[in-house]
């Protein structure tokens, strides 16, 4: 989280302001809950949400000083600030019942925050999707030319691919939306069941099945991994879009903004800085994923490990990924389409990636298929050679000529039957869910 | 995937004869698809499937040394065996129809596997949770004595994430059953959605939303992520058994079978070795998240690195959590729980952990929560100096005994009360999903 | 990176103001360079440099928003401050030979931070480990008992690997402390090797023997991984702080201050918290070496996907690990070791420990190892099921017997002499370099 | 280590045969260091080592599966086929006496593998380097054309980071060539400190400084960071390859051998298999540093943890690792480089590239360098927008005619010139260490 990488939103998520409000929050919740089964005298809550009390996170900071706990410093500038009725809050409960529950909450919000901005991603994939569902191009595998796909149906493969993102983030943003009010080992020892669920019910969670002290780690751990599965989707696409950019290929580049300097030394540069800048963020997000899963082995009823971890990934990660979606959306808006080189690129090999069809018109003809195959790799390897053109090539092999007529070879070389299905391919990707 | 961890199941799963045979079963399943759409003679599977032919792994790998080409290599041996009819196989379609389709199929029997050795650990944990779950424990956070708990509640929160543990898998084996027969890049150019839509039906699997030449990888870091919880969900149980065994603790043990020694040096150890070896398997299944999630960004319509990664991971991380499933769920079979240990333990601190019962009931009584702390740690740290029991000295101490009767002290030590909703959390992790 | 792990020396090191003034640094020290060989008037450097320039971090970021690159827009602010001499720096150069030659200034100064605060970790240990290399404990493997050793030896293997760990954080600073200012593409095209020799000759680096744009970031990934080896080092040693202060085991605890509470809810608690909070910062630490690894597969000459990774785990890894340095050596120097547990739970066993020497003697005696085996653990298992005492029950066996006398068997169950190289040993890790 | 990418050094090397047999020189070392110290009758060493005896590993693990411990089931297979000399061995040792001296044996000999063959990758790149040393390209930034370079700089770039990584395999070889002899706990209860220098000098190791029951795993996990980062550099290279062999970019290819198939659909193709493989095996190789890292914490005298880890990642990493270095020496070696397509893609921006020689030629002139770069973007805006050639709009701008004569700009279009340090820069890669 730092503030190259930080959208306000998610400075504003993170902030300490934010984490004691939502602790506050969550005592009132819990509060209200225990008026309600009579362990706190009726009002209390009403009384100390209408204080309206301003928490000053610096003081909270200099009590944690001295007592070193952080809840225990927060909750006696509470009493600070909000005279005897403060001793109400936190019956019964563990620290964790606050701090887990919390986290609960703003791990929430910030998965609302990611699924806005991934939403935002994939409208602007759907819109270039459906714009270049016709454009034609040279699709590749291995880096070297196959046969021919349009540009649409390219970014429908990460448009697809970020909606399986968007319903795993939805799903991990359930499996978080979790929190416990349950005391120091989760047995409600001075509490109950139906305290923690009315409770969380206010604060839109739902109660933790069997907690310890705490919400067991398995549930962060899956809330990251969705959010690096995200981020690696993300560094497909950039990767992708360095790969148009590259000066040889030249098919699709980033916007390049008006006063913006390419190079230090070399003026005449326009480099494909914000697709690099995002693959770097997904290795961070990535990165993320692996503490996370560290943590799940808690000792015992809990041991305090996973807090430091969680301190600094939750912010990051959460962030890194917001920005990375805002910047992604961003990209995919002003993505630079040249068609004039996905037509030349496409037309470079001369035909060459006609050669699928041509092997199996030689099949359908009744040639075995390894000795069709030698056929044709004999003339590819000619016109790669510069011996002329793949088409001429064939119709000039006796062997090949013997079997298929100019006509027949004619109906091998068209695009527009290559491409017949892919507008029903980028159709499925915008209708998926 | 090494003998000594590697079940039989497993073995023969991933075996060369079980992924010929499925790639096999592949080109059958294509063919007898296009036979319907009229691009292959009516007949042709039929005919291949019933030779029954017994596909040689030497033989395929020996044509490969010269072809370098695994699926080629392949259909060269098919033909062999089968003679001519095998030139209708593979038609319009790339290596990876076979490949990927079929890595669907093995991983969807590999998720198979290891959800019914999922689903013995869960009826074990249950069985385990059920019979332990009025046996009352310490509760420890931090390694340190908190307040009691059972031993039925300890197993109930791994039985929980273990179902958590389950719903991720089933999801991890939806996202995974998906393969591809749309050919070079994609686009059905040779093929057809219709004959993709039939073959993949008769293989149990769907068809990509948007494949290139591959299906996405993803959808393979999101199956290798869910193993990964799934294993950290286990080295949190086998990390606990090895708390509890430790010499001074000796809560519970590994059972320790006939004839089994503990060390080559100390005669008389009894270790638990089968715990310390899942936490080590744990670090095995996690690392292979990580090489997974890179896999992810394949260039443009695919490169070929995932596939070493994944000749290595797949097979390696499946057998290592079936092992590791297997293993656990025999350790918490056997699993010797020692009451006498359990009952001493508890009542090691002379009822320290009832101190939150005593300020809760100092703060119901009127005093200020921080002054009711400072209270009762004043009279705990007296009781850890071995200056009294904590009860005695609560009774001693005027400030307390000024608010606090004999019996209101008394009704604080209550350890059934304490325990009073612990069955209930029992319960619902064994009536949950 | 986060105000509650950050020490000041650190915070000072990563501040914008730091950065630009070492860019500045660089940029003078290269342009001297120049002067020297002539491309550049002689004096420019100098009167640059009694400028006295204040460059504003904030005026820097401002220009950056317009023209999107940061040299550029640290250059324009110096042209602004220091008038018409500026445009004699950055001749010839690329924005990576500022960069990544500040970046090595900058690793050489958080390494030189780290080493001082390893060294004072050295000495903590070193004087630790003296004073108890005579207090006897129970040496466990598997967390079982097993032989005894003494508490000193215990820390002189932690100082062991600390001084490991200070040789190789040694070579990473070597590693590092290596710049370039060679150009757009490592070519010296209108620079030399004498001006970059002699530049960074003055800033305490060496030249890459190789460099393209950038330094190559093998160098970074080996130095992060140093990072990451001290780091797993001081998690192991707080992992048996933590195992040592376990309620049952009680050997040895970190000091509790003054005011400091351990629980909100229970008051008698003193839980290891900085020793769990240094485990989950190894974590952190430990997670940065991974996008470090997937930094060297930069494509060609440069791209800048590492920059953003750089920009975080840079200032995170070496921040975190200086914290974790100091609370260490806090944590070492105030453990409190409760030298009668570490008797009492020697004694638990009643001497079992002593069986391999029992074994030993018998061996000795002529008995083959597996009965000699046989015999021990009969009796060890005897003893562990309370039938009375080890030596007891091994004097009253008349297997036992008939081989080894009664003041064999006491040789056997000496503990002087059991531990009687251990101050060798102890020494060993003190002199080690 | 699945056959596919197991050399037959590697197979022989993590065979049962070659680990018994390692097992039992480490047993045997022991045992005539004891002789010297009297502890053992002087001979026996000998004479076990004149039976010459055929380890059975069939019949080890048979014993095991009974005793469910490795080292006592190789005494007892020992014992059957030597007779009652073998109760001499393993005096006063513990299990990972063996087993820990015995895998610094094997990790040493794979270190010598690796080294081995690293020489060889090392000896292709100085020969393909000095090779082209002077065959020009086109230096790329961001995939973007930046300034010439030759390529044998890009390849010696690689070789210094090849060099690199043997040094710090050397190290790591250094670093993990420590045994210890020294019983259950580290202690020498029942040895000393001279029996173990002697048995671990005659197997070429030295003594741990301070060991627990086993060598302390940083220095396994330092060994296994560093096969990490020889594999990363490798990934780099073959990325790079992968980009040269691009269709649009055609510089150089991995050598294509007789009868290999580039696609089972197309044959036209060839692709850069070898090189994505690479990248593939990368990533399992880097994998494995992680868990080796979270070996690091072993409990207290240690746990057993780390061995499943090491059962598979001490095979996998090594071999893989082996097989990559063979990989790439021979791709190196064969690679075709396309000279016509270096210099057509070097021509193809007609001398942009020139640019920062244009600029650094005005501010020579006293143009301000942010007025220089103006000038200079202005017209390679042009020539890129294609509406002449660089050189010839820059003649033709007044602003920049008046400051620079025809020959002054002739002189900035000098590729003699821009490439006139690299040899010098190519002979320090082949002189490095």
């Amino acid at each position: 989280m730092i503030p190259r990488y930080t959208p306000p939103a998610f400075a504003a998520l993170w902030s300490s302001e934010t984490r004691y409000a939502v602790w506050l929050d969550v005592e009132l919740a819990a509060c209200e809950a225990m008026e309600a089964e009579g362990l706190v005298p009726v009002g209390v809550a009403r009384a100390l949400r209408d204080k309206n009390l301003k928490l000053d996170p610096a003081r909270i900071e200099e009590i944690e000083r001295t007592v070193k706990h952080d809840v225990i410093a927060f909750l006696t500038h509470v009493e600070e600030l909000a005279g005897p009725d403060a001793r109400w809050l936190h019956r019964g409960m563990t620290s964790s019942d606050v701090l887990d529950t919390s986290l609960a909450v703003l791990l929430v919000r910030a998965a609302d925050l990611l699924l806005e901005r991934l939403d935002g991603l994939i409208v602007a994939l759907s819109r270039r999707a459906d714009e270049h569902r016709r454009t034609p191009m040279i699709g590749r595998s291995h880096g070297i030319h196959a046969e021919p796909i349009t540009f649409g149906l390219a970014l429908a493969g990460h448009l697809a691919e970020m909606k399986r993102g968007r319903t795993r983030l939805r799903e991990a943003r359930s499996e978080i939306a979790v929190g416990k009010i349950s005391g120091a080992v989760g047995t409600y020892a001075h509490l109950s069941p139906k305290i923690e669920a009315q409770a969380l019910a206010a604060l839109g969670l739902r109660p933790e099945t069997v907690a310890t002290q705490v919400v067991p780690r398995d549930r962060h751990a899956a809330f990251f991994n969705a959010l690096a599965l995200v981020a690696a989707g993300i560094e497909r696409l950039a990767t992708n879009v360095r790969h148009w950019q590259r000066t040889e290929v030249a098919e699709a580049e980033e916007r390049f903004t008006q006063g913006q300097k390419g190079s230090s030394a070399m003026p005449h540069k326009r480099n494909p800085i914000l697709s690099e800048n995002l693959c770097g963020l997904a290795r961070i997000v990535r990165a993320a994923a692996m503490p996370a899963l560290e943590d799940v082995v808690l000792w015992h009823e809990r041991d305090i490990s996973h807090s430091s971890v969680e301190r600094m990934i939750a912010p990051d990660a959460t962030t890194t990924l917001g920005f990375m979606l805002e910047r992604t959306s961003s990209l995919v808006d002003g993505l630079v389409v040249r068609e004039e080189n996905l037509r030349k690129n496409l037309e470079l090999s001369g035909g060459l990636f006609f050669s699928e069809a041509v092997l199996l018109a030689l099949v359908s003809y009744g040639l075995p298929r390894q000795e069709a195959y030698v056929l044709v790799q004999r003339n590819a390897m000619k016109a790669l050679a510069g011996e002329g053109t793949f088409r001429d090539l064939l119709g000039a092999d006796p062997d090949v000529s013997a079997r298929l007529s100019a006509a027949e070879l004619d109906r091998c070389f068209d695009l527009e039957h290559a491409l017949s299905h892919v507008s029903g391919i980028v159709d499925r990707a915008i209708a998926a869910p």
